[in-house]
């Protein structure tokens, strides 16, 4: 499988998974059939890659090889491989699905038993990389399945990705992926902390960046969020949104181990706010907007 | 100032400034007359180096051009900068005090006034490293304070340091560093939390480890500190009581600027923990005891 001739099905066709798809018919596979709730946005990506917008999720596993899912949430996953009604599950026998949503990791855990179910296989594929990421093929991907299903399709995991690892059993890349995500969000919402103090004391920002990148509070944040935090440039790559998202999947998995974890919570609850003043659709870097002095006001 | 002929005085001698007036003097400066409240070390030190141990303050002022003072904290530094009783301020027409500790950086300011009207002059020295560069005369040197005294003690500073910088006004450099120190105390306190859960989960804590020096969680504490955590190898290089100081330092002035911050808010909660079960000695690793499963039961 994944070869020449494999077809290859995508399922949620928001950035990463649209540009997932044009990145493997760029790189020479064949990209046979697209589907999003948002059936306009399936029709547009169809035409721009020439292949066909599926009007069923049973239409997409009937029309590929392997199928890459990239959805919204854990309800998202249930519903396409949902037991009853329209879904991937129908005719999925022989298929491999790719699930690289960031989800709950029982969930991959259950997706799993009801692919196999089906006849068919799956694999989690955690992305821990952003849209550019997966326009270019070169995401930092991790997977989490059997050793089999990983070798079968490993091509076409090669083909979207310059850093691929296999981390070990179905859920297990899922949790390494929201330990990643807690973590970067913990540094992100504590470095738009540092950024707000210091220029609400009138320092200049551009040293104090310098100073952080040169001493022990130097972050892989701080070069991918610390200028956008200053200029206000929050156009989205990874939404407060998700990190919220991504956090509460950390503090679930805590909870679930009777851990407490109090800087998880306090940046989780700082993303919320975001949201809840309508503005979870900006990047992670936008939680600067409740830190700087005057920039949290009312609109 | 600051030649072959220059006397040099240190007054506490922690391991910070034990190890300054070490480097110094095999710079080939001449360390003239250590201080430390305990006078047993201070004898310690001077027998090792061969100098003076002064009984008084005043006693350092007289046989010091410049004195080098890293004391604890800001009832520290206004006691040795006292304008009655025993102090530094006694004959210190012509003297150069370059202040090391981690203060509050008004007191940085109100000492510049005092040595000032005592015909003296004062820089603020904030270090942003730990004992090995103090030993070795690589320290990140952060300046504040008038830019004539910074270029008349600039040699002992660059002996002192690889990484001088001048931030600006007397108390500027303080803030600066209770920022990076705030933004360092959260990532480490996040990096806690984070190895914590994967150690509670199961997951290799290398793999986790490496993945998060590739993705978005990286950060220089995962660097310094993430083995740590692991191995429970807490040596104090900077201690969770420091880290609790300084937070509460860069909250301080949060508070003056009416900025919430809730991700400094939490990890100094977690480094008052630490203090308040008898850890504060620990290094800010140590944080990592209160988020490891199993870890934090009582002695």
């Amino acid at each position: 499988m994944a070869n020449a001739d494999t077809k290859v099905g995508v399922v949620g066709l928001g950035r990463m998974g649209s540009n997932i798809a044009r990145h493997l018919k760029e790189d020479g596979f064949i990209v046979s059939v697209v589907y999003d709730i948002a059936s306009d946005l399936a029709k547009s990506v169809a035409d721009e890659l020439g292949c066909e917008a599926a009007g069923t999720l049973a239409g997409v596993t009937a029309g590929s090889d392997i199928v890459i899912t990239v959805v919204t949430d854990d309800a998202a996953m249930l519903t396409i491989f949902s037991e009853s009604g329209d879904s991937l599950l129908e005719g999925a026998s022989g298929r491999v699905f790719i699930n690289c949503a960031t989800i709950t990791p029982q969930v991959h855990v259950d997706v799993e038993g009801l692919c196999e179910a089906a006849g068919g296989s799956s694999l989690e594929g955690c992305m821990a990389s952003s849209i550019t990421q997966a326009r270019e093929g070169t995401l930092y991907l991790m997977c989490g399945g059997k050793q089999e299903v990983f070798d079968r399709v490993k091509p076409i995991l090669d083909s979207m990705s310059t850093d691929l690892k296999y981390i070990g059993t179905s859920g297990q890349a899922a949790q390494v992926k929201a330990l990643v995500n807690m973590v970067m969000n913990i540094n992100t919402a504590g470095l738009a902390e540092g950024l707000g103090l210091g220029a609400a004391l009138g320092l200049d920002l551009g040293t104090l960046m310098q100073v952080f990148s040169q001493t022990g509070a130097n972050s892989r944040v701080l070069e991918t969020d610390g200028e956008d935090m200053q200029a206000r440039d929050h156009e989205c790559y990874f939404s407060a949104a998700h990190a919220a998202k991504d956090s509460g999947i950390a503090l679930s998995l805590a909870d679930d181990q009777g851990l407490i974890l109090p800087l998880a919570q306090a940046s989780k609850a700082q993303f919320d706010k975001l949201i809840e003043v309508g503005k979870g659709g900006l990047d992670k870097s936008g939680v600067a907007e409740l830190t700087f002095p005057g920039r949290n006001e009312p609109d």
